[in-house]
């Protein structure tokens, strides 16, 4: 047993080690010049061509103008080295997070919900961050979604499985990384742990460890260059103990702009940096087919990149900005069967909360009275979502088509999640979602012209932008793990396969 | 009113001028070598990423491997530069196949319908293939559609409507174009047209013109460089004229890499030629939501684009292949909600025939006993999709929620045309399609992992692809009109606006 393992392992080394060298001595022709000194990741999660595409189409909707704009909105779209990259991981063309972060963190595939290591679970890959940080680069890890999620965990932590959150938590603070940013923690204490010896609440351990952490804005504002290893959480920890959909932020508090400002701040230094920024309610919005919040949470990702390419204007010379996404999300299209030819984007600016803050409100009415009807909550329909129930055939009237939809989700949506249709009927309709909330989305999407197939991740590969020093390496066609190659490839990284 | 109209195009005119001066001079710094003898340029209709990387992943998932292959199945996706292109027409983010080839074809945004003219239908546009013919190249227009369709269309006619199919075809016979092959003509003798003063059938006035017409594989066999003009017809027309769906086609009927071929023999000549070849026949699987037909026609398509890549290895140094798609087709996505993280694309390997012939089928069925039930024809659907009726929780047997699909669907098939539903929801479901052929790709696609959301286009950009002499500039971001300023670059034709 313990023979046939090992023989495993070595068999997927050297197949690792001569793919690797394959692509490494194939694109060594390609970039020769000096290593960039400031490098920064930013990876939409779910953020495939349609999420990219609709948040144009939607900017150049809003303008009203009777013909169409080539859509030329977010700042990553404009920069000149775009590839397309697949996303399969090990064991299916579909991955999750983990194995596509782990892709582009480590080089190598592994299976759905392993962070940063081998498909026996065995192996500890040393992850791109790491690399960067032994060569004397400082590091950066932001993220709009709890900070031990997959994607930023791959970049520092080494588990079998995504949901050991206290355990990565504690790896972040033994990471030696000099800043976190963005969400909190879902498992401060490790109750969901099976770990013996618990080190206790992992802000104290980091504390312990020698990270500063913030969680106000009034904090966080006074940090500066010199702070040390700094953890800075976003003050209104939201869903899942992310930071708040773009769609919900108000302006006074912190973006991921602002955390991807702050980062640049702390850890510029004569030996560069490495900073990787997640937009990661864009998957969530998707999951859940809330186009809007995705379009909007697309934006919010944009803002951040554009701090990277004002930062870039300054040191044209060392900064290299890749923007990628892990996967696609929700299997959006920008069309849908009801509209045909036609596209009604404007249409969505209607809508007013993300679907969680909207199912929140229809709890609490619930709670308050758990005969609810329908009716009682169509002007809190109409007053989120623009949608009407007039009869009138007007532009965001519902049909009778939709109403019955609507009426079928609500009265699922109020029995108790327990007595809810297991059939595969009810979860194509709704997936595990608020039935009301989730048909709400679909109806007001699909009168827009968006159209959603699941609410997983699908297999289309995802489009990789690349701006800067070695940005060239980023055209063509090429797999997720060789984003790992083509930077250890242009910071000039010895591997020692 | 007539002041005014001159004022409009005046404007347009100035617009057009001043865009396509912009973008031409931008990148005049990007490809300055010798223009390319040889242009191919290969049009996947309906082809977008999801339709490309099915294709890929289909090939994999049949070799059985446990582990997904990283996909680089199609000779295309290989290819040196690849760019993403944007599709919305002049009045719509989502095109159709006219305007998308007129803005390929001349380098304008269009109407959806219209035929290489500008929105207000009067100023007809020179297109690439005529600017090639009178450099003094020689040109070929080839699809696996009828030859009057909108994408070969928009090379050599100029219509208001696409749908004028017998003045298209008219104007085929007066390009002085060297080569025509594929699909046959809608309207030979155009019962459909119109138009005063008719010159009779088109094939007749096409021979008046200086062509000479093939319509059997031996007349085809038998041409060879120095036949002439020449206009080559399918010897098999199947529906709507066009070629066969590659997956109906038996290995003895002349291919679109035939046609493809030949071409090539006929056209090749010292100064060169021009050669747009259309994968027609995606696009109309796509539309039906059939999976598989697409994925076979994508894979027709690219042995159309094997030999011209065969070609250029021989010419490597004279030889420019651009592969692109109009748009995409059908809202096609890897993935669906009831398979959730996983495919399992093997299993289209059981449908044998395209939903076409199956409708044939059924309509032969119906004719024979006009009070069929679904029971009667289990067997049928067994052997053309696989999909069994055992009860026994298989691989390809069916639910009971996808039998009741099937039912309700064929209660709609065994009534009239006329007496169908034409709700909403029934288009939903249905599109125009038979709804029962409609609904069974639509289960095995389902149970294969692929998802749809529409029975038109969409909007989300397409990918394009180039290899050699200047294919450089086809990296990038871009719309397809700057397709066609890209190829006026490259081949140094001379504007004069």
């Amino acid at each position: 047993m313990f023979k046939k393992t090992v023989k495993i392992l070595f068999l997927i080394f050297i197949l690792s080690a001569v793919s690797l060298n394959v692509i490494i001595s194939a694109e060594s022709n390609l970039y020769k010049g000096p290593a960039p000194k400031y490098v920064f990741l930013f990876i939409g999660d779910g953020m495939a061509l349609p999420q990219v595409s609709s948040a144009e189409i939607y900017a150049s909707a809003l303008k009203n103008n009777k013909y169409p704009e080539t859509p030329r909105y977010l700042s990553f779209t404009k920069f000149e080295a775009q590839g397309f990259t697949t996303t399969h991981d090990a064991s299916s063309f579909i991955t999750d997070s983990a194995s596509a972060g782990t892709a582009i963190a480590c080089g190598y595939k592994t299976l759905n919900g392993v962070i940063s290591m081998d498909i026996g679970k065995k192996i500890k890959y040393k992850t791109i961050a790491e690399e960067l940080k032994e060569k004397g680069m400082k590091v950066g890890i932001v993220t709009s979604v709890s900070i031990d999620h997959a994607t930023p965990a791959v970049f520092y932590a080494k588990v079998p499985s995504r949901s050991m959150m206290y355990e990565i938590a504690l790896q972040l603070a033994e990471s030696g990384f000099d800043y976190f940013g963005g969400g909190s923690v879902i498992d401060p204490d490790g109750k969901k742990s099976k770990m013996d010896n618990k080190p206790g609440n992992v802000f104290d351990y980091a504390k312990s460890k020698g990270y500063k952490i913030t969680k106000t804005k009034e904090e966080f504002m006074k940090l500066k260059s010199g702070s040390g290893k700094v953890w800075a959480v976003t003050e209104m920890p939201a869903d899942a103990q992310s930071m708040l959909y773009e769609v919900d932020r108000s302006k006074d508090v912190l973006s991921l702009a602002d955390f991807t400002a702050k980062g640049i701040e702390l850890l510029d230094n004569p030996k560069g940096f490495f900073m990787m920024v997640e937009g990661g309610k864009i998957d969530w919005a998707c999951h859940a087919n809330d186009g809007l919040s995705a379009i909007i949470d697309v934006y919010a990702f944009d803002d951040a990149v554009k701090i990277a390419v004002e930062f870039a204007q300054k040191h044209p010379k060392e900064t290299l900005i890749i923007v990628t996404g892990d996967h696609e999300c929700g299997g959006m299209t920008v069309g849908f069967a009801g509209t045909k030819y036609d596209t009604a984007f404007q249409k969505l600016q209607k809508q007013k909360i993300s679907y969680v803050k909207f199912e929140e409100k229809i709890n609490e009415l619930k709670k308050e009275k758990p005969d609810l009807k329908l009716d009682e909550i169509k002007d809190i329909i109409t007053e989120y979502f623009g949608l009407t129930f007039k009869g009138d055939k007007s532009d965001m009237d519902l049909t009778e088509y939709e109403i019955k939809l609507l009426q079928d989700a609500f009265d699922e949506t109020i029995k108790d999640k327990k007595e809810r249709s297991k059939s595969s009927e009810s979860y194509i309709a709704y997936g595990e979602y608020d039935p009301l909330t989730v048909t709400i989305t679909h109806v007001l999407n699909r009168k827009a012209g968006i159209g959603w197939t699941t609410y997983s991740h699908t297999g289309t590969p995802v489009p990789t932008y690349a701006k800067g020093v070695g940005a060239g390496v980023f055209d063509g066609y090429y797999d997720n793990t060789d984003i790992y190659k083509k930077i250890v490839l242009i910071l000039k990284i010895k591997k020692s396969y």
